[in-house]
């Protein structure tokens, strides 16, 4: 079987060094660029690339997909600051380009993507929920993204099934001590030295609980996702958001 | 809305006497009738039961479902013992009442089902996975079922999936210190004064983990799965085997 | 070996009950008498009662002990309401039965008072700390009291080691997402039916992390701790307030 | 107040390489000289070393020990391969300075030190107690080192306090399934990828159990014990052999 011709594009960032090794590391595929600032895009052409993944900046991302979707080369895509209007545009591009396919992931970790899934799924069948996600006290924002997210997912679940309001008899509690509410769903956020990002989703029903955790214990947890990516985003034209439309869950 | 209108068969045992009181307390259902050893069968006909849950012993089982699909009453059953004979047994009378539902669940706690389910579709995208499952120490057997059950499910997923041999450098090693082998998955089991019945799906790969954890904490856990059979048993005709069919993970 | 003659008062009560059975099933112990509301304390005396385990209510327990102590019986109390002048009052009647001893345990679950005390005893030494406790959603505040005297003794240890405030570089929070602040210590208050009642003292340094967790299973999780109080009480004369004190933690 | 003046010994591997950077970070402390293979021990002396770190080979520990005792520097070593002989050899050089503090920590990690500790107070009070240890899966033993060695210090602790064998009724159990026996005590090993080093102490007894938890998530996690060794050894003259010894548990 012939190896897929990949290339990096923002290969000298740190998440970028990694997708490097990665790829190089993938019995299944080639790396045929490695393009960092200030490097042509003519070289993924020249290359023979037939997939690009695609870790540079909100500034440059736009042309360098444009470039690729031109030139027939698959996309995976890890750089954020996506709006409707950028994804427009991008969708306008795939339509002159109908064989090429395009991932944009706003999480690659294949363990958070199951665990919003597996929560979501969950979620209608039991009478309570709640999430605590844990990361290092450097972190600028709680609740994480990711957990605000999962939140979401869930409270959207529970209002498809017609479940009403969580159980909740507390009368006097100390300020923040219930969490903060997303959509009805308490998220509560652990800052703490030695941590990197952990989340856990809690569910509860008369007897029995059921907990989705999720460990990232190291920045290269997302590359499993990344070659994923790359090895689906060939056979799915058009745009894909979301990693988990290429997971199998059925 | 009507109710359902639901009868215990079995309903003097412990199990039988919990589902009395689920089914008395579900707004959703009516209580018709709750037979113990010895009473007759044709109560049920004459409460008007529409679905029957069925909680006696195997030498009773196969007479109670005769006379329930007979009648058109449909059967949500947690009595043990089920062979491929009786499987065939009672296919042939669903066959000549083709409009009654039965559902058969070895494990009506919807949380195992759920953690066995994630754990199978996980299973792919992991590279390593062990089980380990925590019982009170009156328990007679290890692993226990459900577990042997759920790591048999991963392999399964594995093996379709193309995944080889998990990886493990061990080379010395105390004897049983990494667990039962189930189809190549790890199991271990702790035996713990204070448990009741708990399992731990951990699943990893490069840089991440993702655990699915099962906690039963009494034994009222199985009563949600068992009203939920109830509710859906009655528009699914013909034998439906395990609850997981009765959950919308798609 | 001849075994300690025990008594429990309140034995009607749900705790008592429990007690009574307690103790019947310790082979080092005889159950001599159990009264109820209304019995006659001299009752103890006829029964050559060693110790006491009182479990009434606010109302009678001053009686009670003052009658214990005057006669000798050694008492391992469960009633809570204890007040100073109480304490002094209680005090009063030890000093003229110097050789009688009385236990006070806010909380006999021995899982309880060693997680205090370890969480206390580690906390000097880790630059993060946090608290998880996780209840049945029927509870009325937020956090527990146990979760709340958790905290106050970490923060104690930690300024007495003379730590400054957690590393904490959160900048945009939803209110609430980082949990109540009990004297610098971050506490999350977890309600999920199914749970009964759970603690988890999170701390973490450089690279590693420490987890003390506590789970309650069920209502019978008081009686070793109870136990273990009979059998020191009789060989500690005067007052000892908290279980953590007949425990070896050196 | 004047800080404490620290050299490093085997400061160019991986752990002496981030021992420069943690003392270099800690702000009570002067790196004043860093050594590798072939540098002079008689700098530590020009540079007016008060405390050795010495992360070297067996080969070399014994002639850098010797060295750093005879001109008074205490030493905080991390290097393995002790025996009775070299203990012995060690302790006379000390009875000759003695003055000179030595510590020789197996494991300095806190938190896998705490969790010993703890796990050693807490095994007389509950009836069942088993260890679970889980490691990348290019460990070559099982059970860990550490790992034994903690359920060996619970053994102890058990017969000391006349615990008799654990409650276990397993009458059917698959080979390996109940772990390694070690003096009594169950251990499971787990080998999965994306974990480093990770161990679980779970004790219970009636209704409650009690799990101590350490993560290693970085190697990093033993500097915060190589800092406390040196602040205490300058106070501690003689042999200490284990960090435990400089914990204050009391």
């Amino acid at each position: 079987m012939s190896k897929l011709r990949v290339a990096v594009v923002g290969a000298r960032g740190r998440i970028g060094s990694e997708a490097v090794r990665a790829v190089e590391a993938a019995e299944d595929m080639e790396l045929v660029a490695a393009l960092g600032r200030g490097d042509r895009l003519e070289t993924l052409v020249e290359a023979g690339a037939q997939v690009a993944v695609e870790l540079t900046t909100p500034a440059s991302v736009m042309g360098n997909l444009d470039f690729c979707v031109r030139h027939g080369i698959h996309a995976v895509v890890g750089t954020t600051g996506w709006t409707e209007d950028r994804l427009a545009q991008l969708g306008a591009s795939l339509d002159a380009s109908p064989e090429t396919g395009v991932l944009i992931a706003p999480n690659f970790s294949i363990g958070a993507v199951l665990t919003m899934a597996f929560a979501q799924r969950a979620a209608r069948y039991f009478e309570s929920v709640e999430v605590i996600e844990l990361h290092h006290p450097n972190k600028a924002d709680a609740p994480s993204g990711t957990a605000t997210r999962t939140a979401q997912l869930i409270a959207a679940a529970r209002a498809e099934a017609g479940l009403g309001p969580q159980p909740d008899a507390t009368v006097t509690a100390l300020d923040g001590a219930r969490g903060a509410d997303v959509d009805g769903v308490p998220v509560h956020s652990v800052r703490l030295r030695g941590l990197l990002a952990h989340q856990e989703v809690l569910l509860g029903d008369e007897g029995e609980t059921l907990t989705i955790r999720h460990d990232s214990l190291h920045h290269s947890s997302f590359m499993p996702g990344v070659l994923l990516g790359v090895r689906r985003v060939v056979a799915a034209p058009g745009l894909t958001f979301g990693l988990e439309h290429f997971l199998d869950l059925g």
